[in-house]
Formats: C-alpha cells, structure tokens, sequence
C-alpha cells in the first residue's frame, strides 16, 4: 500500500495481497489517527463480510471466494482503548452483477484498491454498550 | 442521536430505535442547514426502501423487516420551500449477504448509525419538476 | 449537465438523458481536474456494468435495461495519458429492491443525478500495470 497526503485528504492505493483491515489500521496507527472517514473503490480476490446477528450479539460470517468489483466501501476510525479501530462496511459486485455486503471482516485486494480518507480533526472514542456487546461511539467521550 | 463538530465536518450517531429520515430532517432545521451531503453505517431493525416507478410517477415500497447492516448510505440536503430536505439512498445487507437497495423512505436504527455530514457552504434548492412529478435540485435559482 | 461550486466542492446536476461517464470526463477535462473523488444519488433508465475477469485480464459486461435507483455511485479521477479519466462503481436498487453492482461502464440519467465532487488538489496519475493490464493509480509518480 502507497499513500500521498493531497490537500487536507490522503489517497491510499493498495497492491495486490494486501489485506485491507489490517493495512488500514497499521496506517492509522503509524499517523496517529484518532478520527476519520474514508470511501473507496478497486477489486478484490476474496472477500469476509460479517453480519451482526442481534439475537445471538455476534458476526456471522459470508464467505466471498471469487474475484469481485468492491462497488462501495465506507468507513470511518475512532479510538478503541487509545488504539485507532477501522470500522468499514462493504458492498461487492460479482461476475453476473449481482452483489453481496455487509461488515468487511478481511479481504485481499486484486489488483487495486484506491482509498479516499479524510482526517476529521480531534478524536472520536468508542465504549463498549451492554446492550448490543459492541463497542459503538460515544460522542459524551470527547 | 448525539451529534459533534469535528474539523469541518460533523458526526452524527444515531441510537437504537432512532428513525433517520425524520431524525436527520429534524437535525437540519435546526441547525438552518441549506446544503450538505453525507454518508454513513452502521445496523437497521427495518428498513421502508422506495423505487420511483417512472410509468406511475410514484414510489413503490420494498419493506424490509429484518435486522440488516447499512453497507452504504448516501444522500444530500437541500431546500425545498425553504425547509431542509433529507435525501437519501441506502444499500443494506442481510443475513445470507445478499442485499437490498433504494431511496431511504424510513428505518429504524439499531443498534447503531455512524453518519458524517459535511455542510457545502451557500444553498441548494429543490424546484418542482413537471415531467418526473419530483423535487429536483435546481441550481439555476442559487 | 449543470454544476455550481459550492465551498471547497461542486455540485452537479445531470439531467434526463445524460451520459454519466462521458458527461463527467468533459466537465473534468474543461475543468482541467486532475485529481477529485466524488458520491452520487440519483436513477438510471438503462446502465452498463463492468465486471474485471482476472483470468482473461478483461472486463464483462452486466447491462441493466430498466428504471432503477443508483443507490450508490462511489469514483475518483485521475490522470491518464495527461487527460482526466473517471473511474467510478455503482450499485442499482431495481423495482423488486435487489441490486446489482459493479464498475461503471455506462448510464444514462432519468430524472436526475445529484453528484458532489471534491477536488483533492495536487494530480493523481494512472499508470499501465503490466500483470492486471489496467491503468493503475501511481503514487510514486507524482
């Protein structure tokens, strides 16, 4: 993964390989990033797309094994235990059109992954919520 | 829904059973917004989706009444006689992966929605649009 | 096609029957855009969807030839050959409220696209990537 600061955002390309949640958050744990939003576009070669199931508080998990067009994905990172937490959401296109998404969980990009992320200033914090078992924004935090 | 400054932008997070259109509508107003876009994620508890059906110059609805992630929200505000207007498109994913799509006529959330908002500065204006019976953003009158 | 610059982006208006791709390649070219990315809402009366077939190192094409929402339409623009090149992806909601997804070859407008361009300042620049056989973003470049 490449990135170049341009203007008050950052474009990141990613190489082929690269696994785009723990590259993400390695950037943003090198730069300090405490808030932020990104989108982006490119391809994958296999994709894990979560699903939280609200009866049973945790992840399914949708399997994509083929080459896909990632058609959106969009995301933000805030603070999690003073660590930088990417949370995205992604929706890719398969050979016949049609798509799956959800939580991106892990995905390989193929051959090219091109992120806009847009630093918002100050910081944003998650808290673990009782009721869901997810850490969520608190916005009382900051 | 809680909602904080940062940099130039804003970010809003919704709580559960929060309904977005009228919550963010509400928002709008009263902070006299004239123009912004934003995206966001997060999860639904259900989810109205509309289709403008072109022959019927009218809405149809796809309900969706099933706890979902929001893979993608996308919209914009603008004024349409004189009050702010939410609009919004939304793409969801459901259990299996497989998604559903269109204009976000009403959701609930749960258990949350992370939404960054940035106001454009100046106005955006909707006029009545005789051939398609809608609203449209019409920037000869800013 | 109408547009107004709005604070440190632009708004653009496309009207029924323009030409998504083309339409936006003239404004960037006019504009002499050099690097943006950019979100978009609106509908669609026939769209061509591009697939990336890995193994035959080039794209399919996915035609949708009815009415249909663009729930999403995420995409950046860069340099290529010293001319501005869009690169976009959508995903379509249609009357049953399924999807489909992918790179977006070509659309036409019906009624309406509300798209929000940001400029990033700076230049992106596409370079011809010899495994994929696609024009890459190359951040080493500029």
């Amino acid at each position: 993964m490449k990135s170049k600061q341009l203007g008050n955002g950052t474009v990141l390309v990613f190489d082929v390989g690269d696994e785009v949640v723990s590259t993400l958050t390695t950037f943003a744990k090198d730069r300090q990033i405490s808030a932020a939003h990104f989108t982006a576009i490119g391809a994958f070669s296999d994709t894990s797309i979560g699903y939280f199931d609200w009866e049973k508080k945790d992840y399914l998990k949708n399997q994509v094994n083929e080459q896909v067009e990632v058609v959106s994905l969009v995301g933000d990172i805030a603070l999690d235990g003073g660590n930088p937490k990417v949370h995205a959401h992604v929706v890719v296109g398969r050979k016949d059109g049609t798509t799956r998404g959800g939580h991106l969980l892990e995905a390989h990009v193929r051959p090219t992954l091109e992120l806009v992320l847009q630093e918002s200033g100050g910081q944003l914090k998650r808290k673990f919520d009782q009721e869901s078992g997810l850490a969520l924004i608190d916005l009382s935090q900051t």
